[in-house]
């Protein structure tokens, strides 16, 4: 490698295994950027079409050259339209995990299936609530049922209207202001521009469609329905996810965990969770806790099982059961290389497909599940909803099993960790507040605290792991603005110790204060990467309380080291829902400056809501703080002079 | 340009305005491919992965370099992804466009739609049957009104049975194969691998999420499911599409047509309609041919309108009403060149974004009418069914509107235009036969027909312009092979005058005796591309009716000179259905040696159905008669040693 490792990361843990990596010449993330330089111009500028036979078609914007691929798609149609479909993948790929927990909630609700319960009816009795449907004197299981086909039935919808998730969510000005744009919009430019969701899933395949050779080659309306479909994903399908996991595994309260490589123990069996989702990694933890795994993992030599997350899956578990997690998308191949590892069970999403080879070098088992995510080279044990116990059984039993093939000789555990305070649910916040947001608005109200950031964002091989997280997060909080988010940046914040309450003492004196009166850290993990819902909640909750819109609000979005298509449509909903973004690194939207100006500009004017790209963490710091004084000012909360000034 | 005007298209009309083209420096398809070479490699060989920020990455299969994407994905992973991507949208496509159709039924039997009635009662009564539907001494509204609740819920279905539409429409024995073949898959491989379609939207969103980042990564099982939803496309929403057409608008009967830009009439106002859907323009028609709309044509000085037909709205309106087509999809360019053009009025797919520039080169009025495709510089007038009969009616006042600035200096028509006898819906081809398939297994039973290949295909710039369509054709028909099909080729085959009696004299004397005989010619034309379905229908037909499954059937398929991803889902299911199907040009699937494998061979072990690719129409009917001869073998139909000699 050309880099250090520790230029390669921030983390002391990875840095030290990247030294170990170098030194045995194992394949990673890094190493395969490097080998894979230079990047194609055109596909990082978004100017390169792939959609007919006809092509490939690319356009470069800063030379002489074709302008027009052979269909006569120019830079804007193009970049427009791969920009809608990473939006459309990223959606697919909440939808598909919202869909699978709703399934499994109707069918525990039908006592189809007895593998799972409802282990928070009184979560069911609010969500079944904000959706018009009769809770009074009704059994848990017939109201479980009706959620759940209300859930469904928000991706399988095939009219015009709205789906009920998003019109029973959404905050009442946002609404308003989203209807009231389909109207202006029409009146812009004589077309018919929706952006309330109907279908989840429909809004998918709208734009695959419009998206294939000889449809849709304005970049206005393909942005749109970007837009749209994600706003199905943000007021749906992740909505339906966080909403049915918290009824059926239980909504998440403060606990504390430890994060970082040094949660894998060499006297246990290691089995790590990676991926995306709680059904199955809930299953494996209460099979690894059963006294029968204790004692066979006792059988081999080892003190236990010990589950440790990794990525989503891991936030799912330490959000609702206090496991340790092990480290986010980049810690992924390094777990691996600890050499103490003796399974890696994943499910969906962000699973890096090296890592079936890398455990070949080592006595680790890696374990494929889903029927989604197949990898050659892996053990693959299929998982159904309904046989759940006995597969998971058999995974952890597949772990144990491994014990014994462990070589002590490869065994290298970085002893980095640092304990967090996680589980902050909106209802967590809210009950740490007393049970009303009145306490936290009169904080930011009085200019205690001056807004919020939520952040999500990835791991992302381009740039160094955590910096632009750990150093963006730090800027605010000093700051006296509060951090909250999910995913990899949470991961990102535990592991550097921003979580816990000593990080108290980086914040500012107003968010100091606040903090310690409540005794929470002044950086907040809300959850899973499909847990942003929870933030467009808490963002709606703070608007309806106020009465305001959400764009009204001096809270930002972002999402820094952003890998993955989930990001985009993450971006464009919280977009479309009115909050400013930031991204980096850039999106491959620069090829067509028509697009980049919808995004960052008029996006700004329809909808609020706004992409902004910034590439140095302190510059970033400066402009949301901007941002959130420019809100603060439109609330009347400072004068207008204190912003121009 | 580098080539002439003969090397670009076969077609002598198109190689008279491409002359024109050439002087006047007119932007055509042939001149942006020829600024866009040299197009990329990676690209071509489906070794480019946009899928995620830490890409673009490219593998180089001829030359060294790395053999991953920084996430691990090799070619393999990265090429089955591609692949099930563009399966995704051409799926998306034909879902949307059957679905609109579905949903106009349901608001027509609802009586919410007043502006189209239910032309077809018969054919309703057969598809209800056909589901399961009762019939007897129901309401023709009652009916359809179910019929379109069964083909509505195949769209949003969320359970894993296969969709009625699928279970109801699919030949015995292909529905048993490809069940028993998922069990033969879980055996196989450990994991899940479906077949059989769910929802039709649902297995769009599958292909999405498992194509993310860090989800699926085996060759085999993103193959799967492409050909799963491209058989939830073919055996789900084309066959709706058609099916729901044919309700409404009548099922095709044979008819006499003429082809070519010939069609245009100097003396009317020439109204082009292109796109995929009938449901704007048997609208478009009906006011065209009014009085008062020819009375105000007269007004400006011509004879009337003159609706023509372009690519498959043409292929819609002539197969039901008759109406004249000015060529596929390289003529929409050409047609506008003519000058004579009032206007061109597009709906959805395959509509070049250079329309709009190049129209305004002429007084032609290009009017986009679909929310899925707005084309910056186009007139929008959206069209809404609910109020059809006025927006039809608007459309056709406008190219009355545009027909006194028109300017004779600039107008060249080519008179160029062959008969076609059209219209051969499966019904027509029963109805021709005397009622049931016998006469036809009888006559390929004895020999005196080989077989059938059915074409699809479309024209891309990459090839001469109906080159591979017309000389495949020709030189299957002389071998005594039936030749029947949609789409571009269709119209192909319609300008090239094979689809008129006389082209009786190319058949070979078995084929040219059954025309003869039954007074057709030796070249059918089937529909729309979306009317693939009926080929599916018919092959089914004669499976049922002989007792075996599609794959021993001596039939073969054939997309030559394709271009869109609607394509690839149709090449899929095909091959989904037990039929060898001839691609040219090649997919991007080269940069897979696994994936070329399993498509290739894999697929006829596991399928019966698989792909091959073959550059020379004369090879190409070599293999098809050799596939062919191999089935006749494999039914008893010919003794072994024939084939082997």
């Amino acid at each position: 490698m050309g880099t250090r490792p520790d230029q390669r990361s921030v983390d002391p843990a990875a840095a030290a295994m990247l030294k170990i990596s170098d030194r045995e010449g194992f394949d990673t993330a890094w190493s395969r950027l490097e080998a894979q330089q230079p990047q194609c111009g055109y596909g990082q500028l978004g100017t390169c079409c792939r959609n007919c036979s006809m092509g490939p078609c690319r356009i470069d914007p800063l030379e002489e050259g074709p302008r027009r691929g052979v269909c006569g798609a120019n830079a804007d149609t193009m970049v427009a339209r791969n920009l809608a479909r990473m939006a459309a993948a990223g959606a697919s790929a909440h939808s598909d995990h919202g869909r699978k927990v709703a399934l499994l909630l109707k069918d525990v609700a039908s006592g189809r299936n007895t593998d799972y319960t409802i282990f928070n009816p009184d979560k069911l009795m609010v969500v079944a609530a904000r959706l018009g449907i009769a809770t009074e004197g009704r059994e848990t299981l017939e109201v479980a049922g009706d959620v759940a086909d209300v859930a469904i039935a928000c991706f399988g919808a095939q009219g015009e209207e709205t789906i009920p998730f998003s019109t029973s969510y959404m905050p009442e000005k946002r609404l308003e202001l989203l209807k009231d744009l389909e109207g202006t919009l029409a009146e812009m430019t004589g077309a018919r521009i929706g952006l309330m969701p109907r279908g989840i899933d429909r809004e998918v395949v709208d734009i695959m469609h419009r998206t294939h050779f000889g449809c849709d080659a304005d970049p206005l309306s393909l942005v749109a329905q970007s837009l749209r479909c994600s706003l199905g994903d943000g007021w749906g399908g992740s909505l339906i996810a966080t909403e049915c996991q918290d009824i059926l595994f239980g909504t998440p309260t403060v606990r504390t965990i430890k994060a970082n490589l040094g949660v894998l123990d060499t006297d246990m069996v290691n089995l790590v969770v990676h991926g995306h989702e709680p059904v199955l990694s809930e299953k494996v933890l209460e099979w690894a806790r059963s006294p029968e795994m204790t004692e066979a993992a006792r059988a081999v030599g080892a003190k236990g099982v010990n589950v440790v997350g990794l990525c989503c899956t891991g936030n799912e578990l330490l959000m609702r059961q206090g496991v340790n997690v092990a480290g986010n998308l980049l810690h992924s191949e390094l777990a691996i290389m600890t050499g103490a590892v003796e399974a890696m069970v994943v499910d969906v999403q962000c699973i890096f497909p090296s890592l079936a080879d890398l455990s070949s070098c080592f006595h680790t088992r890696f374990i494929t599940t889903s029927e989604q995510t197949n990898i050659p080279g892996a053990l693959h044990i299929q998982f159904e909803e309904h046989d759940a116990n006995a597969i998971a059984r058999r995974i952890v039993q597949t772990a144990i099993d491994a014990f014994p093939g462990r070589n002590a000789a490869k065994v290298y555990i970085p002893q980095e960790t640092e304990e967090a305070m996680v589980g902050f649910s909106v209802e967590q916040i809210l009950a740490a507040l007393g049970g009303t947001p009145d306490p936290l608005v009169e904080v930011i109200a009085n200019g205690t605290i001056k807004g919020v950031v939520g952040i999500v964002g990835c791991n992302n091989a381009k740039v160094q792991q955590d910096f632009f997280h750990l150093s963006l997060t730090r800027e605010l909080i000093k700051r006296d603005i509060l951090v909250l988010g999910t995913g990899c940046w949470a991961i990102a914040a535990a592991k550097a110790g921003l979580m816990n309450l000593d990080a108290q003492q980086q914040a500012g004196p107003g968010l100091k204060a606040v903090c310690e009166q409540l005794g929470i850290p002044p950086v907040l993990h809300m959850g899973s990467c499909v847990d942003c819902s929870r933030m467009l909640v808490l963002t709606g909750a703070l608007a309806d309380h106020l009465g305001v819109d959400t764009a009204a609000l001096p809270v930002v979005g972002s999402a820094p080291e952003w890998t993955t298509e989930k990001a985009v449509a993450i971006g464009s909903y919280f977009v479309g829902s009115g909050l400013p973004v930031h991204l980096w690194p850039v999106p491959p939207i620069l090829g067509s400056p028509v697009v980049t100006k919808i995004l960052t500009e008029s996006a700004k004017d329809l909808l609020g809501g706004y992409f902004f790209v910034e590439e140095d963490p302190v510059a970033t710091a400066d402009r949301m703080e901007a941002i959130i004084m420019e809100k603060r000012v439109g609330l009347g909360l400072e004068k207008e002079a204190t912003c121009n000034s």
